[in-house]
């Protein structure tokens, strides 16, 4: 199952030449699930080839503009490619009152059906079979969530000759013993997987934190990811004015990336002040050494874990 | 005065990689207005080399989203980038509500301040000391008006030659004249601009439709316009789904611009099913023959008439 992020944009508040406004793509298999949606998005996937109609579900950070102006014009065009299959969209209150408002005075026909889910609190406002997309309160100048994508654990691996060993010739038994269930021999003795199998193996686990300042419970919520995408909207130099509309610097963005020990960090939401971002870079490296400075349409392949 | 026309975007409904949703600039010296404010529409702008703040008023033609959803993001970043001058935007009943609806819902805060003119009827919706912009009712699927840019016209030619066979040497008096005012010669004779310039110097005129089916007004209102910018969705093939859409086909539009003896039509409002129009072109210009296809970033100067 491949797992892949890619940046559609990259920029704080004000588009530049080349960072459009914020959104995020997480790829599964046949499946697209998009984090922020600012405006330009839809000529965004165009330009990386991405399909519009597979996105499943899109995740608001915020209600700033830059992070949702390009959700109206997403389910137009989905709808005028002729979409049947519903979407789910999640965010704050006021993403149905908007998306309402919208309705009513933009004439646009939906050919399929929305979910709007208000998240209200913290926890798992996703439940799919292979995955969760969970959110927590980061700290914005306006009510935010960072989500995390989160694999649910797969099985163990299966060792053929273990099993051959145990006398159980390969079979359709094999199969039980890989879904978790006991198989009995024809002699009566029984064989538990755990005989057979390694242990479980670790889902994936990608963190996007909006717009935030650092806080405390990011530690926990991003322990062990495998990518940490994190709000670096201005450098140390402007740290006051960073704390003033609610955002973090490098610095600041890598040492939350240090302390919830994840395994890798890019820096995104990029502030047009900033043209030349390699001296950023380097800063951020001395406190958190696997980082790199997000761009439009890079793209971040996360491998399975073993 | 040089006058340009820049076209920012020209799909229609979906962007593609080649084409961005809905947008036209006029710019006269120092100012532009911009007609249609289609999703995208900042960061054309970049590519244009085009400045946000010098816009003095926006035309939206009709409550589509592909033709207004550009708007809120337009205002917010030229919030960001600290505007104060007051911004004119005109458009059909309801965009007042949609604006207000954005306010409410999606927070930005304006630095300037907002004239929102909610058109009612055709006539001139925005007087200038050197131009007005007028509206005229068009005919879509839901109410849309087509705009004018007409100048005013221009004092006449003036002939130094003539007014010194008339005993008045370079000087003063010249402007006042220039002005048209009558001057008086220390021999008491009076001389009447009329006698030393020629006749008024038409201004120049652009006529947008937005999106519409061919109708009879046009013809009057874009008559003799220097440029016609015209909807032209579908080729004739798809004539049908053209009426049923409330579009034109490229013949229709055509057909337009030549009843109203236009100097120039610009085809406008690309369907994404094509990708090369070249043919489109040749059959427009079978029926009128200076007649070009729009493209993003394409530029049109208007000369100025003598």
């Amino acid at each position: 199952m491949s797992l892949r992020v890619v940046f559609l944009g990259t920029a704080a508040g004000v588009p530049t030449l080349k960072r459009s406004l914020p959104a995020i793509l997480v790829q599964r298999d046949g499946e697209q699930l998009m984090f922020d949606c600012g405006e330009g998005v839809q000529r965004q996937m165009l330009m990386a080839g991405a399909s519009l109609n597979r996105i499943t579900g899109v995740f608001v950070t915020h209600m700033h503009g830059d992070h949702v102006m390009g959700l109206p014009g997403l389910l137009q065009s989905m709808a005028l490619l002729g979409r049947k299959k519903k979407l789910e969209v999640y965010g704050p209150p006021k993403i149905r009152d908007f998306l309402r408002g919208i309705k009513e005075t933009v004439q646009f026909v939906l050919t399929f059906p929305i979910d709007v889910h208000e998240i209200e609190r913290a926890g798992v406002v996703c439940q799919e079979n292979e995955y969760t997309v969970q959110a927590v309160r980061s700290k914005h100048v306006i009510p935010s969530f960072a989500y995390a994508y989160v694999e649910k654990p797969r099985p163990g691996r299966f060792y053929p000759e273990k099993a051959k060993a145990l006398g159980l010739p390969e079979g359709p038994l094999w199969s039980e013993l890989q879904r978790g269930r006991w198989v009995k021999l024809p002699n009566g003795h029984v064989i538990e997987p755990e005989e057979v199998m390694g242990s479980p193996r670790k889902g994936r686990k990608i963190v996007y934190t909006g717009d935030t300042r650092p806080f405390k419970r990011l530690e926990k919520f991003a322990t062990n990811a495998d990518l940490l995408i994190h709000d670096s909207t201005l450098g140390d130099e402007l740290a006051e004015r960073a704390e003033k509309y609610g955002h973090s610097t490098v610095d600041q963005a890598a040492m939350s990336a240090k302390k919830a020990r994840v395994k890798q960090l890019i820096l995104t939401h990029i502030s047009q002040r900033y043209e030349d971002t390699s001296t950023w870079l380097k800063q951020a490296r001395k406190i958190f050494k696997n980082t790199a400075m997000a761009e439009d349409f890079m793209q971040v392949e996360i491998p399975l874990l073993e």
